[in-house]
This record gives C-alpha cells, sequence and structure tokens, in this order.
C-alpha cells in the first residue's frame, strides 16, 4: 500500500510544522500560563514542563526520527543510527515530562491516572519503549539473521506508527483536557488561548499525518512498478 | 508495508469489540445518562444521541465496512457493494448524530465549534464524505480507466485509514470531553461511571487497531514473498 511519491519535499513541510507547535506550546505555556519550573513555589509551573517536555520529546523529534530515511540525504548505515538515538531522546524526554505530571499530582494531591489521556499515553510510552528495545536488538545489535529482520521489517513499520497514532492521540486528548480544565475555571472559549492551543493541536495533527504519509511513501518510479493491477 | 498475516480470524475480535463498544454507550446514555430522546423537555437526552450514533456509524459501522474485503467470505464485487453501502450507512447516522449536538447546542444556547473534539470531528465527517464520493467514482460508477484505478487505490487506503484515524480520534476525545464535564461537576474519578466511559474509549482504540492492523495485512504465502530483503 506504499503511496509513489518522493517523500522528500514533504519533509520540509513537517520540520517546519514541528518547530510551530513547539513554538506555540512555548508561547503557551510561558505567556499564557507563567512559565516553567521544576522546583517553584507555584506548582502550576511544574505541570507546564509536562506538555513542553511531551511536544517537545516524543511528538516532534519522535516524528522526525520516523521520517529521518526520508528526510536525511545520507547513507543507510548513518539514518539508522539517527533514527535510533533520536527516538532514545524523544523516549527520554518523554520519560522526564510524565515523571513532571506525576510530581505535580503528588504535590497538588492530585489522584494518579485517572483520566483516558493518562491511560493512553502510558501504554503508549511503554510500547514505545518495547518497540524501541525490540528494534534495537533484532535490527542495531546483536542483529537477527536476514530472514528475521525482514519478517519483522514491515511489523516494526505497522506496530511502530500506530505507538506513534497513540502518542498523538494522547497529546490532544492531553491538550483538550487541560483546555477544559481552563474553561470550567471560566477562560474565554473563542479567547486567544482558546485558539493558541486548539490550533496547538490542529498543527500536531497535520505534523503526524505528514509524518505517517511520508513513513509510507516511497519514491514514483520504482512504486508504481510495484503496483498490482485491481 | 503490508503484514503477512491471515486477517480472517481476527475480524471475529472486531466484530465482538464493536458490538461491545456499542452496548457499552448504550448502558451509559440509558442507564447512567437517563435515556434517548429527540424531542423531551430534559434537553440532556438529545445530547445522549450524539455518543450513540457516532460510535454505531462512524466507529463501528464505518470499521466494519474498512474491514469487509477481508471479513466476509463472499465475492470480491459483492463485497465491493457491501463496503461502499456499510460506508454510507455509517457516514449517514454520523450526519445525524452531528445534527444532534448542534441542535442541542442551540436549545441550550451553547456556542457551536469551539472544541477541538468537534474541529476534528467536523473535518472527519467531510473528509469521510470526499473519500466516499471519491471511491464510488473511481472505482463503481462511471468508474475510472484501470490505470487511473491502480494509481488511486494506495491513496484511497492510506487517506481513507487516516480519516477514520481521525474519526476514531474525535470520538475518545468527546468522551473525555464529556466525562470531564462530568467529573468537573462532582462525578467521581475512579467511581463506576468514569470507568464505563474510559473503558468504552479503550474497547474503542482496541477495535480501531484491530481495524486498522486488518486492513495493512495480506494472507501469509504471497505477502512473505513480496517482503525484499533489508
Ligand atoms: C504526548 C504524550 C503525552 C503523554 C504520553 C502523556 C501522559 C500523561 C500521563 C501518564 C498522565 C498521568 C499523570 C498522573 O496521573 O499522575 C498525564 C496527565 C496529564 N497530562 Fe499528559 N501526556 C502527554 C501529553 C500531554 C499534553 C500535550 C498535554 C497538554 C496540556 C497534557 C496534559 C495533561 C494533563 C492536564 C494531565 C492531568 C490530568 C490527567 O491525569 O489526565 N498531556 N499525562
Ligand atoms: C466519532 C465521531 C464524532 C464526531 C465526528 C463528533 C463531532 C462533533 C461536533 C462537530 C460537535 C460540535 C457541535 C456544535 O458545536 O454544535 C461535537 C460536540 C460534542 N461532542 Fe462529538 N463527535 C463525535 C463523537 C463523540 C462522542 C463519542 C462523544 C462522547 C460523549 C462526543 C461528545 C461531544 C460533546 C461533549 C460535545 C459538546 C462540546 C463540544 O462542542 O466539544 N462526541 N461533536
Amino acid at each position: 500500500m506504499e503511496v509513489g511519491v518522493n517523500p522528500f519535499p514533504l519533509t520540509f513541510a513537517v520540520h517546519f510544522l514541528g518547530i510551530a507547535s513547539i513554538a506555540m506550546v512555548f508561547v503557551w505555556t510561558i505567556h499564557y500560563l507563567g512559565g516553567l519550573a521544576w522546583n517553584s513555589s507555584d506548582k502550576s509551573l511544574l505541570f507546564n514542563v509536562h506538555p513542553v517536555f511531551m511536544q517537545i520529546g516524543l511528538i516532534v523529534i519522535g516524528g522526525e526520527a520516523i521520517i529521518s530515511y526520508k528526510s536525511l540525504p545520507l547513507e543507510k548505515e548513518v539514518k539508522k543510527v539517527i533514527h535510533l538515538v533520536l527516538h532514545a531522546i524523544a523516549l527520554i524526554l518523554g520519560i522526564v515530562g510524565t515523571y513532571a505530571i506525576f510530581l505535580y499530582h503528588d504535590e497538588k494531591d492530585i489522584v494518579n491516572l485517572y483520566s483516558f489521556h493518562s491511560w493512553i499515553g502510558i501504554a503508549a510510552i511503554v510500547l514505545y519503549g518495547v518497540q524501541w528495545i525490540y528494534g534495537f536488538v533484532i535490527f542495531m545489535y546483536p542483529g537477527g539473521d536476514p530472514c528475521l529482520r525482514s519478517v519483522s521489517m514491515p511489523w516494526h513499520i505497522v506496530f511502530g506508527l500506530m505507538v506513534y497514532v497513540m502518542v498523538v492521540a494522547a497529546a490532544v486528548l492531553g491538550y483538550l483536557e487541560k483546555l477544559t480544565f481552563l474553561e470550567n475555571k471560566g477562560l474565554a472559549k473563542f479567547g486567544s488561548q482558546a485558539y493558541l492551543v486548539n490550533f496547538t493541536s490542529v498543527v500536531t495533527v497535520l505534523f503526524a499525518v505528514l509524518v505517517v504519509f511520508c513513513a509510507v511513501t516511497s519514491p514514483p518510479a520504482p512504486a508504481y512498478e510495484d503496483y498490482a493491477p485491481i
């Protein structure tokens, strides 16, 4: 089901949308929500660490890791290392960002893991870790035999894209949940902050759609030849 | 990137999860939220029409339409008609369910289209309609020439699965949003209703994951031969 399009030019749009979404989450957390801090008497600044780390880590760096084979004009072996290093960074930032929100809940005496956002979020992080380890062992070190590799590859792609979609779903659920809290406390539904947060979700979804699209494309010439007539 | 698995046995799990999710949304809206009604002085009964129609229509019937090529032991031409008829039913139920929530907002003087849930929801319905029309024109009537069909097929699959994922994202955002409203009004975060709604999202996501998985599988034998060594 690969689509016969050269994904390379599209990857520039991915970089642009990713950077835009990071800028938006910074404007939101710094300008509207008072900034970021790990240790401050104002605990809401600890909350703010959560969306920033999740957006930069699992969403943007994770997305860039997925498209690295399509976006970088480098040798396959080099891209492989970049792919797994970027995913490791994404995962570490994601774990730190998740640790921040658990800490925040503890400090504020809020219960843990009550929402579907948190359930799918935790599940996605665990599966992200499983996928990373399986990929490392089979494709990097010690490495499976060629037959196991070639059988694993479509599973790696399908499972990896599903985990990534779960991460993106967790993020937009998080934006919606936080915005709903704020609106229930009186924030204007059509005010500038509401638009900013909702458009951060829009940009995040467009970013993710392009990431998945780049992942399932292959340059035109060989792809067209592969298509069986219907 | 097709995965070499025979999807047929999996389709039974899809039917089961789909029916379970519909049962759950009925228990929620009837037992906990007072029932369904289009015309009642209790406007919350009109609200309840929205999740029920969306879950049955776009999520479950839409998902069944996607896997119909894999789940039904029938001739290709018959399955094609079933595929497009099920999608048409899904879309119509989706439009009725969306109309219900606009009506509810009007009756209760709530503004329209303020949330990311509603934005991605509307976008998904429009794209669902576009996808249906394009598919009908190219693959059914009048029908494109064989070359256009074969070039269109991977786009139809990729675009269709993306639209379906958007629909599922809209649904879980909707469950989270409504539950957050209720929790802000005092509903217990770990009460039976909260578990029911969150598990409806869990079952919906599992259903959708299996639907997408069935869509990207093909029976083992021919698929393995297709794999290029890495
Ligand atoms: C992208 C991946 C994300 C993951 C994996 C994730 C994961 C989590 C987890 C596991 C919790 C539960 C913490 C606890 O119960 O102590 C949580 C809470 C929360 N997150 Fe996220 N999150 C993500 C992104 C976001 C974003 C972008 C926002 C936007 C503001 C956000 C907003 C929240 C809020 C408001 C809570 C507290 C309420 C609740 O527990 O649902 N999250 N998140
Ligand atoms: C599956 C596809 C779904 C789509 C396409 C969809 C679409 C929409 C749209 C377009 C609106 C805006 C109506 C207006 O502004 O007047 C809306 C509102 C709403 N929907 Fe859904 N919906 C879906 C599923 C659900 C589900 C399963 C629930 C669960 C309860 C739900 C809960 C809500 C709520 C609480 C609102 C009112 C608040 C708001 O506008 O965000 N939706 N939906």
